[in-house]
């Protein structure tokens, strides 16, 4: 490690210094604005290097050691960048946000101050139907004219939370008990600060179309706006080995070798013995695990043997 | 380290054993629920003789170990202990609860089930009045009379909140949508599973008279039902050196002890010295350190010199 | 959540309680020791359907949940379990140990007791050749007669140490400074006690090929002795889903859809659009990233397209 | 929170600036030194400024704001500066160093790379004596001469452990093994980024006299070259309430309050009650909580009431 130069200048990232402070809006009246920002790509390959020594040196270039890293799951040179984000978000969102723990925050307190005076409404057109396959999830929009109904009700319930919280505090009811009916759509505010890694790894879950589209939202403007300025080179690697990449389980790997080394029926009976399929073929028993490895097959254009 | 026996049993707190299940009622509709644990004081004292080897072996028995490593501060033979809760608190404090990130949480989820129905409510004799000195805090209830108008507000405003969410739900609106409006004092339940040493830290911050009633209440019963059964050495050592005890600041020290030693002018000259005092002796600034030092002076029986 | 019996027992696995306290041998003089364990296999389906609620009960039954929860990277409800052993490790193995920062430890102090008079000492047939290809591994064995050369310098020099050690104990250097030169050869002990997910994880990268052997023997000891009897379905699906699943990168996808739905050429043309060939399809250009896909490929019984 | 201004400047430190990249020695052959920040004094009172929200406005200063945030032990303000720094450090250091979990490293890699080729000295002046009264620690010095036959005695053991690494590796023996006998004072090097409330708590810890003498000079360096210019505000109440303060327990606190309100005998009487005393007064038990007690009160000027 012969490069301890006595001199450094700070390393800042020109695309991110023009959009610093800039709100970028997400929902009605959220936002995601960056504050700050510790290193960059150049970082990451510093990290990396320090931990290799004299061996990395000239033998990849950047992008290759970046993508080598990302591929391979190496963490550490990831954490050694840090962003800094001031976010406001309906206080729903913010209770999956939070789960993050790996990061730092200030949230707006409630105890002290007044609430912000904002809730995330919902349009006419953006009212979404219960999935009936994903517990989870939701499928599919109202109708303008139920959406409007809805919305109205909203309406109607947002201005009579409002109000029962302002009459509250002008009666003197203590603020921290006066906001407990507050709606969870109520707009927050928070510093939120955490590094690369962690910042990836909540992106990679909640960029993701499991995730709530609330949440997927924010994760989408913070990737694609200021990630993708920040660390080019990561922010590409992490598209092409988390984002759109997929996994096989021992058990696909095993039928899809199967097949392609010892054919169609060799396939098909590893399937029944791993418990995929009953013994007669029919696929009679419910099975989630065939259903993913079906749909993973299709995509990658397999055929799939028992079909 | 010559004590390593090849058989060992599971340390069994025979005081929490019968505890265990058992629900804790907090606020209106709460809980708290001993799940499962792991160690006791035992362990503690097998952590911290691991760490300090056979050194400490016979010299302390366990109280003394157990209350020097407190009185110390050394963290990590607290760690070494489990404990699992299972409870039910109101959104609203479940908000400040989840912000200690050293826990494993598991919460009842509102994308996959219907929520939970049940909000906190506020009794007529419950309503607090904001604090003028304290920001953040409350002081004193509302008479009676008020107490009932502002229940019977709450009444219907959780009564229409519960009608908005079903009539959303009847409707089909996805699960993940038709919760955002659900008001804070809504019942979550969770798994909370936490180490004997944030457990402490959690405590000492949240059954102190600035943490919010409500959490409060919830901490205390965490303390005095559960923890003092567990570890009662480790709980009488946190009372006395945590909970009951207090610092004394540089500046207090150096006043304190130029009055001892060189008498009420020189602790004056100190007190003017650190920006507590007017030149003049006039106490004209407003100074929330000397008037945190003139509490400390006071509860312990001092005179302050420059009154 | 209806069910909150008001009596619990404590949950005991009996074929880890079989085991409490038994050292499990790991290379020469090190040992891996269970203390205590809360939870089992039923703690994470427990904790899952806290999670979930009504919806999830009895759509799956146990092993179905747990394997879709590991399958699905849902990481919480493994947290629900914790496991305490007691280990003595080399202390060059801890070095790498100690970088899994999410778990308590308390290890022995040489500051305060007299350091373990052990230590690693390699055998003439276990002396490893460094790796060629791979910079930070090894790869075959050296030839006995130079391992014994190689183990009798190393017994020579372990000799060395521990008379520099103890002269300077004996002339009444501190503890604390005599131990500056301790070979990282010396062993260590330790509590360290870690949640099942934090665990799974360590275990996926240090029973992993590319791990060193020595913590590898660790590793393996912990999953094979103890993992697999405390928690049999979540370390099957681990197994199935973790250590024997592999990844696909966007790239390897693509390349593949396209030899499936498109043939040969087209899979060809995405191969040098992604830059691992040369356009006369040359692989002149040294890639690691395409050496990787074709030693999937070949694993998986694929043609290779260019091949 | 009105002020969200669209556009911001980097907060840049003038005086962290024209230190960044310069290495403060520390020991023979380590040093500290500044890679990057995030932040500063102005960024504490901006996230503490979120939190509180409008009602702190103008109503504090900056360092009032400061000073009462580390007086009242709140952390997450202080999470916002984030420091980096590359550091050079022993091994038998680092072992205590990589203790503290709430940072991120990236170290040099020996798996990779062959070792740095230098140990920490010690030169005839420097071997210490161990401590009586305190099991962990040393006190004085040896002299001169016997100090001589020490440093040669290690200089001798580093020159055959070094002839021991490279006769391996001219071997060919892989590096991760060669290494198992390097001595604890092996130099090696480290990336360690670090947000200032943990950086303050590691600081607390090992600036202290207790902290072995290694690395008290690494955090006194990290101490009074960096964070003292990073963050001047928050440096200065850190001194004051946390290194230069002490905590009174409730036994004492007691004990005081009674010889202040109700007079000697009354404040004996307690310390009977307490154990530290036996009823006839004579002090024969031993407590090492009595004397701690004691000296506090010596150091305060107080009379103690027993003596």
């Amino acid at each position: 490690m012969e490069e301890t130069p006595e001199k450094l200048e700070r390393l800042n990232v020109p695309a991110l210094d023009e959009i610093l402070g800039k709100a970028f809006k997400v929902l009605d009246d959220g936002f995601v604005r960056l504050v700050d920002y510790m290193g960059s790509d150049s970082s990451i390959v510093q990290a990396a290097r320090v931990s290799y020594g004299k061996g990395t040196k000239k033998i990849h270039e950047d992008r290759g050691l970046i993508r080598y890293l990302i591929r391979h799951r190496h963490s550490t040179p990831f954490e050694m960048c840090e962003l800094k984000l001031h976010v406001r978000v309906p206080m729903d969102t913010w209770r999956q946000w939070i789960r993050h723990r790996m990061a730092n925050v200030n949230e707006y307190s409630t105890r002290y101050s007044v609430a912000i005076d904002s809730s995330q409404t919902t349009s006419e057109s953006e009212w979404r139907l219960q999935s009936g396959g994903n517990r989870q999830g939701s499928e599919g929009y109202f109708p303008i004219e139920q959406g409007r109904l809805l919305s109205e009700a909203e309406k109607k319930f947002h201005d009579d939370a409002v109000k029962l919280y302002q009459d509250r505090l002008e009666l003197g009811v203590a603020r921290e008990q006066a906001r407990k009916d507050l709606p969870l759509s109520t707009y927050t505010e928070a510093y939120w600060k955490v590094d690369l890694h962690n910042l990836l790894h909540f992106l990679a879950l909640r960029m993701d179309d499991h995730a709530q589209l609330e949440i997927r939202n924010f994760a989408k403007t913070i990737g694609n706006e200021i990630v993708s300025k920040w660390c080019p080179l990561a922010w590409e690697a992490f598209l092409d080995y988390r984002v759109n990449a997929s996994g096989l389980t021992r058990i696909e790997k095993e039928i899809i070798t199967a097949f392609n080394k010892q054919g169609k029926e060799k396939a098909i009976q590893k399937a029944i013995e791993f418990g995929l399929l009953n013994e007669d073929l029919t696929q009679a028993k419910k099975s989630r695990e065939r259903d993913e490895l079906e749909e993973k097959f299709e995509d990658l254009g397999f055929t799939i043997p028992w079909k």
